[in-house]
């Protein structure tokens, strides 16, 4: 029997201390339950992605010293940035070996490097062009490669390699000593329905090498990626095991008995509320059971968030709460990430605010549980209508609706500052790809929680946190009220988003076929959507958006669009 | 004799119709003045850079039949994006060769891709590993290089790639038919004393290849990026002649008579106020005479604010005015850029402001000829004061700072708005490396056009912007009193500068070791700044800054600094 436990962690970008101590801790765990190896995942030692850190050449030596000289009483793989191999080139995205009584070793080099949607790998590495292959046990040779390296052998990738490491590594088994086991460290970002993705891969591997083939990956939210764990393992058989999501632990794998696989949760707690804790052996020719998609997409979201603050050392927010969907969604997203006693909502009506909407914001603020104040912002307004009286009477009659944006974003802003919090944008990903939105308004934020995610997506969300609370025989924070009632941005007498825009079920159908499937969608909404954007050739073709493949990364860190209402 | 005409144009991304316009224009400019073949810059087309358009497809099949398609009566070399080759592939960055009255032909395609600093080529090309040679001319083959192509022979760029073209064109030679001349298509961005380093480079290649060598530069502003044109040709025995900066135009090669090089300005006033419209015939040890430093950042940034704005349909600016130097710096350039009536500044005095702020805030403007609004913050301060008061009186107090920064920025923006003007943000690149400026307050703009350039480096070109004024027998723009006043945020009473910051000759010098060098200043002063900014191991890190190596490309989309004033 040989058990190698995936150490599903969540590393900190730069900290590279404490992520070794985690490690350390993981793997003595995983030895006292038995293991025979040990597998950490892609960049462990620096956290993924580190991106500009991997310029500065002391960082990078610092991280291949730090895995180096760890010490594991059993053989530790672990992924680690490694110095460039001379003057002028990139560092090495590695795996080193580790273990007590044997010389560490660098035992793989990623061959296959990204470059597209959220990832950046060609500007940061050399590649390589040889199989990593370790004996890492006592007559146990390990085919090693690094998250992308494995996915040109089933083809799920936009890029189309030189090569096949999967095919390498059956070709070394062809021809020398057979492999036992080949592992894959992955910094694998969620996105939806990326599960199925991951099962076909592990299983197309297994088969062609006729061995297990076992993933490990990074769980938690590192900067604007969020990654989902869900380590996951494949048999020649077609058997898979997946570990839970969102949570960090130890997945056990018993390399001859897909059932005797087990899960080891964290000790300190750092399962989510939505970890099952327990993993699934799943026979050939069925998938992992879906998550709930409105559930899934909420952890995803609290996540990200939560370990942003955690790893900045931010630890209150402060957001606009107006009673509508967004804000009730966001409040909710921040009251589980940080905790509701360390969340501020403001409530900021102004001249065009219905009272409901204050009621609204109230009702959910209360039923979380956090801090509300109610600000109106009449009086400031009027001050600005004044100081900007001659422009706005015969300017455009948007700049005004912005006025009000821009005053709500110097309150949560100023709320923010004083409170050394930090504020969140709660725009959605249709309002921004749409423009609308105010620029320095509603726009304010260091972090959006909702930035990648449709107006219908938010409205998923809304559904999973009120069935959740019922579930828990509490109150329901978002209202019936804002759940059912016509969006709008309340900033002229009797606004409707749909005034403006197409209903959202239709726009964000076209959204989804330009942006996630690079489509371009010629029915007459998206031309009307055109025409109304008046736009010379130059920001004609910039406009329409460029394919991002079958990807749908969260990238939290949203760009201002192009159109964004000015 | 055979003149090759290198076509020093100005592109606009995207805009493929009116690109060709301008192509076909000059290369009848240059077939009339006796041209016997004409050389476009990279990417010609398209415009550089074309980034996320060249993930779509079409547009790159529609690139490429439109450079396919052109009709001209002398050989013509076009830098284009040319199809991928397959499916899952990468499009090329390409050189197409058309001539009336023969077949058109794709006659390059770039092997060293820049993945570095500004340049993201690996993203989106793939890379070729053959040279590029055409018989363009009846018994005349001429090798063809694209930008970096030709770098990796001189050593001066941070990548050392696996390969050399020159050396490839210079290998071809020996084993075959002797080229008559080499060409570069370049797309080769500003930054300072860069001149040198491309005199080094067309020396070099030109006495390995042993016939002349031309580089051709493309000109203007596109996007964040600004390109100064001084396309450049170097003869075996090391002459050299340069092409004038910042304007379009035309220079004739005479390959056998280096004297005989001439330029033909752009017809329709193309040139800038600063083109000399004539060139130089450098000999060998001697380098091309450098522009004065402050003069030619001003061009520089002028090119780019006004490319930025004719390039997107912006025609008029908005920005605060504070009596400071880099606002009244940023009056000028835009004033430049755009005509002083299509420019309004706002002098936005609060309660701390000094009368001399008002003073000199209206005497620049004067004297450039702008308009100029006074609009207290008194009132609207008051009323923020108000809303909130509970927070401010509890809190950090850089928080009441930064609301009276926020309310600058909301009326900048809405004046902006109703004119549908763009604001641009004054900082410099000093203040907004060390966070001393206001998010959604000053920091509020489309642009930043001294976003990439130190304190120090803004009083250069404020003396160069009145120098020139006074040579023209104007008024000096800038007052005595704003250039030789301390520097001050005026957020509070008697606020100054380096009251927080080192002095600036001090801190530029800190900051240049650190972001243009890639250096961790040890210097006690450096300690200082870090230990002022409360850095957890995440952040420390992060807030390192990555070597930028020697380049220092003028990217004026900056990002918001990590340290930005909350």
């Amino acid at each position: 029997m040989t058990v190698v436990a995936l150490l599903q962690l969540n590393p900190t970008v730069g900290a590279v201390k404490s992520n070794i101590a985690d490690l350390k801790k993981a793997v003595g765990i995983a030895a006292e339950k038995g293991a025979d190896m040990a597998v950490a995942s892609e960049l462990f030692v620096s956290g993924y992605p580190p991106r500009d850190l991997l310029m500065d050449s002391e960082f990078v030596a610092l991280c291949q010293e730090a895995a180096l000289g760890i010490e594991s009483q059993i053989p530790l793989l672990i992924g680690t940035p490694l110095s460039a191999a001379k003057e002028r080139q990139k560092p090495y995205n590695g795996v080193v070996r580790v273990s007590t009584g044997r010389a560490s070793k660098i035992v793989a080099r990623k061959q296959l490097l990204p470059t597209y949607d959220v990832f950046d790998e060609g500007r940061y590495f050399q590649a390589d062009d040889s199989p990593g292959i370790d004996r890492s046990l006592p007559g146990v040779s390990v085919g090693i490669t690094i998250c992308e390296d494995a996915w040109q052998h089933v083809g799920e990738v936009p890029a189309d390699y030189g090569s096949d490491p999967i095919e390498q590594l059956s070709t070394w088994q062809h021809q020398g000593e057979p492999l036992a086991v080949s592992v894959n460290l992955s910094s694998s970002p969620y996105h939806l329905a990326k599960e199925g993705v991951r099962a076909k891969l592990v299983r197309k591997a297994a088969n062609t090498l006729g061995h297990p083939f076992l993933l490990c990956n990074q769980v938690g939210g590192n900067d604007d990626l969020i990654f989902d764990g869900r380590s996951i393992v494949a048999w020649p058989d077609g058997t898979i095991v997946q570990a839970p999501a969102w949570c960090m632990g130890i997945l056990m794998v018993d390399l001859e008995n897909p059932n005797a696989t087990s899960w080891l949760p964290w000790p300190d707690g750092g399962c989510g509320t939505n970890c099952q804790c327990n993993v699934e052996c799943v026979p050939d020719g069925k998938e992992p059971s879906l998550p709930d998609k409105g559930k899934d997409l909420l952890s995803a979201v609290v996540t990200g968030l939560g370990d942003y603050c955690r790893k900045s050392n931010i630890e209150k927010i402060v957001l606009g709460m107006s009673g509508g969907i967004d804000s009730a969604v966001c409040a909710a997203i921040a009251c589980q990430a940080l905790g509701p006693e360390n969340v501020l909502g403001l409530s900021m009506p102004s001249r065009h605010s219905s009272e409901h909407s204050i009621q609204d914001a109230k009702a959910t603020a209360r039923t979380l549980g956090m801090e509300l104040q109610v600000m109106p912002i009449t009086d400031i307004h009027e001050a600005a209508d004044v100081s900007l009286g001659d422009e706005l009477a015969s300017g455009n009659p948007v700049a005004a609706e912005n006025v009000q944006a821009r005053i709500r974003g110097m309150l949560v802003m100023g709320a923010a500052n004083a409170r050394g919090a930090m504020s969140i944008a709660t725009g959605n990903k249709s309002e921004l790809a749409m423009g609308y939105c105010t620029l320095y308004g509603d726009m304010c934020g260091g972090y959006a929680p909702l930035g990648d995610l449709y107006k219908t997506e938010v409205y998923e969300m809304a559904h999973s946190i009120n069935s959740d609370a019922l579930l828990r025989g509490e109150e329901a924070p978002i209202t019936n009220s804002t759940m059912t009632k016509p969006p709008s941005a309340e900033l002229a007498p009797n606004q409707r988003d749909d005034d403006s825009l197409p209903p959202y079920e239709i726009l964000d159908e076209i959204l989804e076929d330009w942006i996630e499937r690079g489509l371009r969608n010629d029915s007459e909404l998206t031309s009307d959507i055109l025409s109304r954007l008046h736009l010379n050739e130059h920001k004609r073709w910039q406009m329409a958006p460029a394919p991002r493949v079958s990807s749908r990364a969260f990238g939290q860190g949203w760009r201002q669009p192009l159109a964004a209402r000015k």
